[in-house]
Protein backbone atom coordinates (compact mmCIF):
# COMPACT_ATOMS: atom_id res chain seq x y z
CA UNK A 1 0.00 0.00 0.00
CA UNK A 2 1.53 3.89 -0.60
CA UNK A 3 0.58 6.58 1.70
CA UNK A 4 -2.34 8.36 0.31
CA UNK A 5 -0.91 12.23 -0.17
CA UNK A 6 -4.04 13.55 -1.60
CA UNK A 7 -5.78 16.50 0.14
CA UNK A 8 -8.78 16.60 2.41
CA UNK A 9 -9.48 20.27 2.92
CA UNK A 10 -11.61 21.92 4.98
CA UNK A 11 -12.10 25.81 4.31
CA UNK A 12 -13.62 27.69 6.89
CA UNK A 13 -14.80 31.74 7.65
CA UNK A 14 -14.69 31.99 11.47
CA UNK A 15 -15.26 34.58 14.18
CA UNK A 16 -12.37 34.77 16.65
CA UNK A 17 -14.63 32.85 18.96
CA UNK A 18 -14.42 29.71 16.51
CA UNK A 19 -17.86 30.21 14.38
CA UNK A 20 -18.34 29.27 11.69
CA UNK A 21 -22.20 29.96 11.69
CA UNK A 22 -25.24 31.82 14.05
CA UNK A 23 -27.84 29.35 15.20
CA UNK A 24 -31.32 29.16 13.03
CA UNK A 25 -30.79 29.26 9.79
CA UNK A 26 -33.18 30.44 7.35
CA UNK A 27 -33.61 31.27 3.71
CA UNK A 28 -33.22 35.12 4.71
CA UNK A 29 -30.32 34.75 7.24
CA UNK A 30 -28.08 32.01 5.65
CA UNK A 31 -25.36 32.24 8.10
CA UNK A 32 -28.26 32.11 10.87
CA UNK A 33 -28.54 34.42 13.85
CA UNK A 34 -26.74 37.75 13.75
CA UNK A 35 -27.78 39.77 16.80
CA UNK A 36 -29.71 41.38 14.81
CA UNK A 37 -27.00 43.38 13.18
CA UNK A 38 -25.92 41.69 10.52
CA UNK A 39 -23.16 39.43 11.24
CA UNK A 40 -23.94 37.21 9.24
CA UNK A 41 -23.00 39.15 6.21
CA UNK A 42 -19.89 40.28 7.94
CA UNK A 43 -18.75 37.19 8.69
CA UNK A 44 -18.28 36.82 4.58
CA UNK A 45 -17.48 40.52 3.69
CA UNK A 46 -14.03 39.59 2.93
CA UNK A 47 -15.37 37.31 0.19
CA UNK A 48 -16.81 40.46 -1.95
CA UNK A 49 -13.88 41.54 -2.00
CA UNK A 50 -12.81 39.31 -5.30
CA UNK A 51 -9.12 40.83 -6.37
CA UNK A 52 -7.60 41.06 -3.36
CA UNK A 53 -9.02 37.64 -2.34
CA UNK A 54 -8.44 36.04 -5.49
CA UNK A 55 -6.33 33.10 -4.63
CA UNK A 56 -7.97 31.65 -1.36
CA UNK A 57 -11.59 32.24 -3.45
CA UNK A 58 -10.42 29.99 -5.94
CA UNK A 59 -9.35 27.55 -4.09
CA UNK A 60 -12.56 27.00 -2.54
CA UNK A 61 -13.77 25.34 -5.89
CA UNK A 62 -10.70 23.26 -7.04
CA UNK A 63 -11.29 20.10 -5.32
CA UNK A 64 -12.51 17.02 -7.36
CA UNK A 65 -14.90 15.75 -5.03
CA UNK A 66 -17.16 17.77 -2.18
CA UNK A 67 -19.10 16.88 1.01
CA UNK A 68 -21.12 19.31 2.57
CA UNK A 69 -24.20 18.67 5.35
CA UNK A 70 -27.25 19.68 4.21
CA UNK A 71 -27.75 23.03 6.28
CA UNK A 72 -24.88 24.53 4.50
CA UNK A 73 -26.70 22.87 1.02
CA UNK A 74 -29.88 24.87 2.17
CA UNK A 75 -32.43 26.05 4.72
CA UNK A 76 -34.63 23.16 4.28
CA UNK A 77 -35.49 20.97 7.08
CA UNK A 78 -37.01 17.27 7.83
CA UNK A 79 -38.35 16.42 4.82
CA UNK A 80 -37.85 17.29 1.65
CA UNK A 81 -40.94 19.46 1.18
CA UNK A 82 -39.89 21.86 -1.12
CA UNK A 83 -37.74 22.36 -4.38
CA UNK A 84 -34.61 23.20 -3.26
CA UNK A 85 -30.82 23.10 -5.59
CA UNK A 86 -28.45 24.87 -3.11
CA UNK A 87 -27.35 28.53 -2.71
CA UNK A 88 -25.22 29.19 -5.85
CA UNK A 89 -28.11 29.06 -8.86
CA UNK A 90 -28.58 26.93 -12.22
CA UNK A 91 -24.22 26.59 -12.68
CA UNK A 92 -22.56 26.27 -8.80
CA UNK A 93 -19.31 26.66 -8.46
CA UNK A 94 -18.47 22.84 -7.85
CA UNK A 95 -18.20 21.18 -11.38
CA UNK A 96 -18.36 18.11 -10.39
CA UNK A 97 -19.90 15.71 -7.50
CA UNK A 98 -20.76 17.15 -4.36
CA UNK A 99 -21.92 14.60 -1.85
CA UNK A 100 -24.82 16.33 1.03
CA UNK A 101 -25.12 14.60 4.25
CA UNK A 102 -28.48 14.02 5.63
CA UNK A 103 -30.94 11.74 7.06
CA UNK A 104 -33.53 12.33 4.52
CA UNK A 105 -33.40 10.06 0.95
CA UNK A 106 -33.37 12.47 -1.89
CA UNK A 107 -32.93 11.73 -5.44
CA UNK A 108 -29.13 12.96 -7.29
CA UNK A 109 -29.48 16.58 -8.50
CA UNK A 110 -27.54 17.62 -11.61
CA UNK A 111 -27.36 20.86 -12.25
CA UNK A 112 -25.67 22.95 -15.55
CA UNK A 113 -21.93 22.57 -15.37
CA UNK A 114 -21.03 19.37 -13.85
CA UNK A 115 -22.18 19.49 -10.63
CA UNK A 116 -24.95 17.06 -9.42
CA UNK A 117 -25.76 17.03 -5.50
CA UNK A 118 -25.71 13.41 -3.70
CA UNK A 119 -27.46 12.95 -0.97
CA UNK A 120 -25.90 10.03 1.82
CA UNK A 121 -27.58 9.10 4.04
CA UNK A 122 -25.64 6.46 5.35
CA UNK A 123 -22.62 8.48 7.34
CA UNK A 124 -19.48 10.06 6.76
CA UNK A 125 -17.48 7.52 6.09
CA UNK A 126 -20.14 6.15 3.20
CA UNK A 127 -19.86 10.22 1.63
CA UNK A 128 -15.72 9.90 2.07
CA UNK A 129 -15.66 6.54 -0.03
CA UNK A 130 -17.77 8.28 -2.09
CA UNK A 131 -15.91 11.11 -2.93
CA UNK A 132 -12.95 9.55 -3.05
CA UNK A 133 -14.03 7.03 -5.87
CA UNK A 134 -15.11 10.30 -7.75
CA UNK A 135 -12.04 11.90 -7.18
CA UNK A 136 -9.63 9.43 -7.72
CA UNK A 137 -6.47 8.50 -5.62
CA UNK A 138 -5.37 11.51 -6.34
CA UNK A 139 -8.32 13.96 -6.33
CA UNK A 140 -8.57 16.35 -3.57
CA UNK A 141 -11.43 16.18 -1.75
CA UNK A 142 -13.36 19.18 0.21
CA UNK A 143 -15.10 19.13 3.38
CA UNK A 144 -16.78 22.00 1.91
CA UNK A 145 -18.73 22.54 5.20
CA UNK A 146 -20.31 23.84 7.97
CA UNK A 147 -18.56 22.77 11.22
CA UNK A 148 -21.19 20.44 12.30
CA UNK A 149 -19.38 18.38 9.32
CA UNK A 150 -16.51 19.60 9.03
CA UNK A 151 -15.87 18.69 12.63
CA UNK A 152 -17.12 14.81 12.63
CA UNK A 153 -14.37 14.61 9.63
CA UNK A 154 -11.65 16.26 11.91
CA UNK A 155 -12.37 13.57 14.84
CA UNK A 156 -12.52 10.31 12.59
CA UNK A 157 -8.77 11.93 11.29
CA UNK A 158 -10.01 12.50 7.83
CA UNK A 159 -8.84 15.79 7.04
CA UNK A 160 -5.40 16.83 6.21
CA UNK A 161 -5.62 20.73 5.44
CA UNK A 162 -7.49 23.52 7.65
CA UNK A 163 -8.03 26.68 5.71
CA UNK A 164 -9.06 29.27 8.13
CA UNK A 165 -10.13 32.67 7.49
CA UNK A 166 -10.36 34.43 10.61
CA UNK A 167 -12.48 38.02 10.76
CA UNK A 168 -12.63 40.66 13.22
CA UNK A 169 -16.04 40.15 15.08
CA UNK A 170 -16.81 37.75 17.82
CA UNK A 171 -20.45 35.77 17.88
CA UNK A 172 -21.06 33.90 21.09
CA UNK A 173 -23.18 31.12 19.99
CA UNK A 174 -23.54 28.83 17.02
CA UNK A 175 -21.83 26.22 15.24
CA UNK A 176 -18.28 26.37 16.14
CA UNK A 177 -15.34 24.66 14.89
CA UNK A 178 -13.05 22.01 16.62
CA UNK A 179 -16.16 21.15 19.12
CA UNK A 180 -15.44 18.04 20.23
CA UNK A 181 -12.76 16.94 18.58
CA UNK A 182 -9.78 15.90 19.83
CA UNK A 183 -7.14 17.49 20.60
CA UNK A 184 -4.79 17.97 17.37
CA UNK A 185 -1.33 18.59 16.52
CA UNK A 186 -0.88 21.29 13.43
CA UNK A 187 1.46 22.91 11.17
CA UNK A 188 1.42 26.27 9.70
CA UNK A 189 1.85 26.01 6.16
CA UNK A 190 0.83 30.23 5.27
CA UNK A 191 -0.78 32.65 6.64
CA UNK A 192 -1.57 35.84 4.93
CA UNK A 193 -3.18 39.00 5.98
CA UNK A 194 -6.08 41.03 3.74
CA UNK A 195 -8.12 43.82 4.43
CA UNK A 196 -10.03 42.47 7.37
CA UNK A 197 -9.38 39.07 7.17
CA UNK A 198 -6.33 36.66 8.28
CA UNK A 199 -5.79 33.52 5.78
CA UNK A 200 -4.10 30.60 7.48
CA UNK A 201 -3.66 27.23 6.32
CA UNK A 202 -2.58 24.36 8.41
CA UNK A 203 -1.15 20.32 7.48
CA UNK A 204 -2.98 18.19 9.63
CA UNK A 205 0.25 16.40 11.92
CA UNK A 206 -1.54 14.22 14.67
CA UNK B 1 -14.11 65.35 29.22
CA UNK B 2 -11.96 64.46 26.99
CA UNK B 3 -12.62 60.67 25.39
CA UNK B 4 -9.73 58.55 27.01
CA UNK B 5 -7.35 57.18 24.05
CA UNK B 6 -4.54 55.59 25.91
CA UNK B 7 -4.72 51.73 24.84
CA UNK B 8 -5.79 49.41 27.59
CA UNK B 9 -4.67 45.88 25.83
CA UNK B 10 -4.81 42.33 26.02
CA UNK B 11 -2.12 40.12 24.57
CA UNK B 12 -2.64 36.43 24.64
CA UNK B 13 -1.18 33.43 22.83
CA UNK B 14 -4.08 31.20 21.87
CA UNK B 15 -4.99 27.41 20.19
CA UNK B 16 -7.19 27.60 17.56
CA UNK B 17 -10.21 26.32 19.30
CA UNK B 18 -9.01 29.30 21.61
CA UNK B 19 -7.98 28.41 24.82
CA UNK B 20 -4.89 30.34 26.62
CA UNK B 21 -4.22 27.64 29.13
CA UNK B 22 -4.97 24.01 29.75
CA UNK B 23 -6.74 23.13 33.56
CA UNK B 24 -4.51 22.32 36.67
CA UNK B 25 -2.00 24.58 36.70
CA UNK B 26 1.01 23.62 38.76
CA UNK B 27 4.37 25.03 39.20
CA UNK B 28 5.52 22.07 37.28
CA UNK B 29 3.35 22.57 34.34
CA UNK B 30 2.56 26.64 34.61
CA UNK B 31 0.41 26.00 31.91
CA UNK B 32 -1.66 23.50 32.97
CA UNK B 33 -3.43 20.18 31.59
CA UNK B 34 -0.99 18.81 28.22
CA UNK B 35 -2.77 15.81 27.44
CA UNK B 36 0.70 14.22 28.19
CA UNK B 37 2.28 15.88 25.21
CA UNK B 38 3.93 18.84 26.41
CA UNK B 39 0.97 21.27 24.68
CA UNK B 40 1.81 23.96 27.34
CA UNK B 41 5.33 24.39 26.37
CA UNK B 42 4.49 24.32 22.03
CA UNK B 43 1.84 26.71 23.60
CA UNK B 44 4.61 29.15 23.95
CA UNK B 45 7.08 27.84 20.84
CA UNK B 46 7.27 31.10 19.50
CA UNK B 47 8.18 33.13 22.48
CA UNK B 48 11.21 30.97 22.45
CA UNK B 49 12.17 32.83 18.78
CA UNK B 50 13.29 35.60 20.03
CA UNK B 51 14.92 37.64 16.74
CA UNK B 52 11.80 36.84 14.29
CA UNK B 53 9.39 37.71 17.25
CA UNK B 54 11.37 40.74 18.66
CA UNK B 55 8.54 43.38 17.61
CA UNK B 56 5.82 40.82 19.48
CA UNK B 57 7.29 40.15 22.44
CA UNK B 58 8.61 44.09 23.40
CA UNK B 59 5.49 44.98 23.08
CA UNK B 60 3.88 42.69 25.91
CA UNK B 61 6.16 44.60 28.33
CA UNK B 62 5.57 48.51 26.90
CA UNK B 63 2.29 49.21 29.38
CA UNK B 64 2.90 51.71 32.40
CA UNK B 65 0.37 49.47 34.52
CA UNK B 66 -0.63 45.89 34.59
CA UNK B 67 -3.55 43.75 35.76
CA UNK B 68 -3.25 39.96 35.94
CA UNK B 69 -5.03 37.01 37.45
CA UNK B 70 -3.44 35.43 40.51
CA UNK B 71 -3.17 32.19 38.89
CA UNK B 72 -1.23 33.71 36.10
CA UNK B 73 1.11 35.26 38.76
CA UNK B 74 1.51 31.88 40.38
CA UNK B 75 0.31 28.44 41.51
CA UNK B 76 -0.70 29.25 44.47
CA UNK B 77 -4.37 28.54 45.48
CA UNK B 78 -6.27 29.81 48.38
CA UNK B 79 -4.10 31.55 51.18
CA UNK B 80 -0.69 32.54 50.54
CA UNK B 81 0.56 29.78 52.62
CA UNK B 82 4.12 29.95 50.99
CA UNK B 83 6.54 32.86 49.64
CA UNK B 84 5.97 33.11 45.79
CA UNK B 85 7.47 36.11 43.69
CA UNK B 86 6.42 35.14 39.91
CA UNK B 87 7.40 33.35 37.70
CA UNK B 88 10.19 36.01 36.47
CA UNK B 89 12.72 35.69 39.07
CA UNK B 90 13.91 38.80 40.93
CA UNK B 91 13.76 41.60 38.61
CA UNK B 92 10.31 41.27 36.25
CA UNK B 93 10.14 42.66 32.62
CA UNK B 94 7.30 45.12 34.13
CA UNK B 95 9.59 47.82 35.45
CA UNK B 96 6.14 49.74 36.61
CA UNK B 97 3.01 48.17 39.10
CA UNK B 98 1.53 45.15 38.76
CA UNK B 99 -1.99 44.56 39.95
CA UNK B 100 -2.48 41.17 40.77
CA UNK B 101 -6.49 40.28 40.94
CA UNK B 102 -7.03 37.88 44.19
CA UNK B 103 -9.60 37.30 46.91
CA UNK B 104 -6.84 36.54 49.07
CA UNK B 105 -5.27 39.84 50.49
CA UNK B 106 -1.59 39.75 50.56
CA UNK B 107 0.91 43.09 51.21
CA UNK B 108 2.34 44.54 47.89
CA UNK B 109 5.69 42.73 47.14
CA UNK B 110 8.61 45.04 45.66
CA UNK B 111 10.68 43.65 43.17
CA UNK B 112 13.77 44.81 41.87
CA UNK B 113 13.99 46.97 38.87
CA UNK B 114 11.13 49.23 39.82
CA UNK B 115 7.95 46.13 39.72
CA UNK B 116 6.10 45.91 42.52
CA UNK B 117 2.74 43.58 42.78
CA UNK B 118 -0.05 44.99 45.07
CA UNK B 119 -3.11 42.43 45.20
CA UNK B 120 -6.57 43.55 44.82
CA UNK B 121 -9.16 42.04 46.57
CA UNK B 122 -12.34 44.32 46.19
CA UNK B 123 -12.61 43.52 41.79
CA UNK B 124 -11.85 44.06 38.22
CA UNK B 125 -12.96 48.00 38.59
CA UNK B 126 -10.61 48.63 41.38
CA UNK B 127 -7.79 46.94 39.88
CA UNK B 128 -8.36 49.50 36.96
CA UNK B 129 -8.91 52.85 38.89
CA UNK B 130 -5.37 51.92 40.13
CA UNK B 131 -3.64 51.01 37.17
CA UNK B 132 -5.23 54.30 35.68
CA UNK B 133 -4.06 56.22 38.64
CA UNK B 134 -0.55 54.80 38.70
CA UNK B 135 -0.44 55.05 34.55
CA UNK B 136 -1.72 58.05 34.05
CA UNK B 137 -4.12 59.45 31.65
CA UNK B 138 -1.69 58.96 28.45
CA UNK B 139 -0.80 55.97 29.86
CA UNK B 140 -1.28 52.12 28.21
CA UNK B 141 -2.53 49.40 30.68
CA UNK B 142 -1.80 45.84 29.69
CA UNK B 143 -4.19 43.48 30.95
CA UNK B 144 -1.95 40.60 31.22
CA UNK B 145 -3.82 37.54 31.40
CA UNK B 146 -4.96 34.73 32.22
CA UNK B 147 -8.13 34.62 29.90
CA UNK B 148 -10.39 34.33 32.80
CA UNK B 149 -9.06 37.73 33.81
CA UNK B 150 -9.16 39.07 30.33
CA UNK B 151 -12.60 37.99 29.80
CA UNK B 152 -13.93 39.67 32.43
CA UNK B 153 -13.02 43.42 31.36
CA UNK B 154 -13.82 42.33 27.96
CA UNK B 155 -17.39 41.64 29.34
CA UNK B 156 -16.79 44.95 30.89
CA UNK B 157 -16.08 46.91 27.95
CA UNK B 158 -12.53 48.14 28.98
CA UNK B 159 -10.19 46.76 26.61
CA UNK B 160 -9.38 48.66 23.38
CA UNK B 161 -6.99 46.64 21.86
CA UNK B 162 -6.88 42.75 21.24
CA UNK B 163 -3.20 41.35 20.42
CA UNK B 164 -3.82 37.48 19.63
CA UNK B 165 -0.67 35.18 18.66
CA UNK B 166 -2.47 32.06 17.12
CA UNK B 167 -0.54 28.55 17.65
CA UNK B 168 -1.02 25.54 15.17
CA UNK B 169 -2.65 23.31 17.91
CA UNK B 170 -6.20 22.58 19.50
CA UNK B 171 -6.54 21.74 22.98
CA UNK B 172 -10.14 20.79 23.83
CA UNK B 173 -10.38 22.24 27.01
CA UNK B 174 -8.95 24.65 29.28
CA UNK B 175 -9.49 28.45 30.06
CA UNK B 176 -10.60 30.03 26.61
CA UNK B 177 -11.07 33.30 25.63
CA UNK B 178 -13.95 35.17 25.34
CA UNK B 179 -16.15 32.95 27.21
CA UNK B 180 -18.96 34.66 28.82
CA UNK B 181 -17.93 37.68 26.61
CA UNK B 182 -20.93 39.30 24.48
CA UNK B 183 -20.61 39.95 20.86
CA UNK B 184 -17.23 42.07 19.92
CA UNK B 185 -17.25 44.24 16.48
CA UNK B 186 -13.79 44.37 15.45
CA UNK B 187 -10.98 46.02 13.22
CA UNK B 188 -8.10 44.12 12.50
CA UNK B 189 -5.29 46.29 12.76
CA UNK B 190 -2.30 44.29 11.65
CA UNK B 191 -1.38 40.99 11.20
CA UNK B 192 1.88 38.77 10.70
CA UNK B 193 3.11 35.60 9.98
CA UNK B 194 5.97 34.11 11.85
CA UNK B 195 7.28 30.58 11.85
CA UNK B 196 4.55 28.52 13.64
CA UNK B 197 2.47 31.34 14.71
CA UNK B 198 0.34 34.12 13.11
CA UNK B 199 0.50 37.61 15.16
CA UNK B 200 -3.36 39.40 14.98
CA UNK B 201 -4.46 42.42 16.48
CA UNK B 202 -7.75 43.56 16.59
CA UNK B 203 -8.91 47.02 17.64
CA UNK B 204 -12.14 47.12 19.69
CA UNK B 205 -15.21 48.48 17.72
CA UNK B 206 -18.02 47.75 20.27
N1 LIG C 1 -18.20 30.13 7.84
C1 LIG C 1 -18.10 29.37 6.76
O1 LIG C 1 -17.10 29.37 6.05
C2 LIG C 1 -19.23 28.45 6.41
C3 LIG C 1 -19.04 27.40 5.50
C4 LIG C 1 -20.09 26.56 5.25
C5 LIG C 1 -21.32 26.78 5.83
N2 LIG C 1 -21.48 27.81 6.68
C6 LIG C 1 -22.73 28.05 7.39
O2 LIG C 1 -22.84 27.00 8.34
C7 LIG C 1 -24.22 26.69 8.55
C8 LIG C 1 -24.43 25.21 8.34
O3 LIG C 1 -23.52 24.52 9.14
P1 LIG C 1 -23.98 23.57 10.29
O4 LIG C 1 -22.77 23.23 11.09
O5 LIG C 1 -25.15 24.19 10.98
O6 LIG C 1 -24.54 22.30 9.52
P2 LIG C 1 -24.01 21.38 8.31
O7 LIG C 1 -22.78 20.67 8.71
O8 LIG C 1 -23.98 22.15 7.03
O9 LIG C 1 -25.26 20.39 8.21
C9 LIG C 1 -25.66 19.65 9.34
C10 LIG C 1 -26.81 18.75 8.92
O10 LIG C 1 -26.36 17.83 7.94
C11 LIG C 1 -26.91 16.55 8.20
N3 LIG C 1 -25.83 15.68 8.68
C12 LIG C 1 -24.61 16.07 9.18
N4 LIG C 1 -23.90 14.98 9.49
C13 LIG C 1 -24.66 13.90 9.19
C14 LIG C 1 -24.46 12.51 9.30
N5 LIG C 1 -23.30 12.01 9.80
N6 LIG C 1 -25.44 11.68 8.88
C15 LIG C 1 -26.60 12.19 8.37
N7 LIG C 1 -26.86 13.51 8.25
C16 LIG C 1 -25.89 14.35 8.67
C17 LIG C 1 -27.93 16.75 9.31
O11 LIG C 1 -29.13 17.18 8.67
P3 LIG C 1 -30.53 16.36 8.71
O12 LIG C 1 -30.52 15.45 9.92
O13 LIG C 1 -31.56 17.46 8.79
O14 LIG C 1 -30.61 15.65 7.42
C18 LIG C 1 -27.34 17.91 10.06
O15 LIG C 1 -28.30 18.64 10.80
C19 LIG C 1 -24.99 27.55 7.58
O16 LIG C 1 -25.45 28.69 8.26
C20 LIG C 1 -23.97 27.89 6.52
O17 LIG C 1 -24.28 29.12 5.87
C21 LIG C 1 -20.45 28.65 6.99
N1 LIG D 1 -1.70 31.96 26.58
C1 LIG D 1 -1.26 33.07 27.13
O1 LIG D 1 -0.81 34.02 26.46
C2 LIG D 1 -1.32 33.21 28.63
C3 LIG D 1 -1.19 34.47 29.22
C4 LIG D 1 -1.31 34.56 30.58
C5 LIG D 1 -1.51 33.42 31.33
N2 LIG D 1 -1.60 32.22 30.73
C6 LIG D 1 -1.87 31.01 31.50
O2 LIG D 1 -3.21 31.13 31.91
C7 LIG D 1 -3.37 30.43 33.15
C8 LIG D 1 -4.01 31.40 34.15
O3 LIG D 1 -5.16 31.92 33.59
P1 LIG D 1 -6.60 31.65 34.22
O4 LIG D 1 -7.58 32.13 33.24
O5 LIG D 1 -6.65 30.25 34.69
O6 LIG D 1 -6.59 32.56 35.53
P2 LIG D 1 -6.16 34.08 35.85
O7 LIG D 1 -7.05 35.03 35.12
O8 LIG D 1 -4.70 34.28 35.70
O9 LIG D 1 -6.48 34.08 37.40
C9 LIG D 1 -7.76 33.74 37.86
C10 LIG D 1 -7.76 33.89 39.37
O10 LIG D 1 -7.53 35.26 39.71
C11 LIG D 1 -8.38 35.63 40.76
N3 LIG D 1 -9.39 36.55 40.24
C12 LIG D 1 -9.77 36.72 38.93
N4 LIG D 1 -10.73 37.64 38.85
C13 LIG D 1 -10.97 38.07 40.11
C14 LIG D 1 -11.87 39.03 40.66
N5 LIG D 1 -12.71 39.72 39.86
N6 LIG D 1 -11.85 39.21 42.00
C15 LIG D 1 -10.99 38.52 42.79
N7 LIG D 1 -10.13 37.59 42.33
C16 LIG D 1 -10.13 37.38 41.01
C17 LIG D 1 -9.04 34.35 41.27
O11 LIG D 1 -8.12 33.74 42.18
P3 LIG D 1 -8.42 33.46 43.76
O12 LIG D 1 -9.92 33.43 43.94
O13 LIG D 1 -7.74 32.13 43.98
O14 LIG D 1 -7.76 34.56 44.47
C18 LIG D 1 -9.09 33.53 40.00
O15 LIG D 1 -9.17 32.14 40.22
C19 LIG D 1 -2.01 29.99 33.57
O16 LIG D 1 -1.88 28.61 33.17
C20 LIG D 1 -1.09 30.86 32.77
O17 LIG D 1 0.17 30.26 32.53
C21 LIG D 1 -1.52 32.09 29.39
Amino acid sequence: MTKRTSTVSCDLTISLDGYAAGHNQSEQRPFGDDGGDGWGSELHAWYENKEENRAEIDRMTRAKAYIMGRNMFGPVRGEWDRPWTGWWGDNPPYHGPVFVLTHFPRDPQPMDGGTTFYFVTDGIESAFRQARAAAGDDGAISIHGGATTVNQYLAAGLITEIRLHYVPLTLGAGTRLFDGVPPLKLEQVSSRAATGVTHVTYRVLS
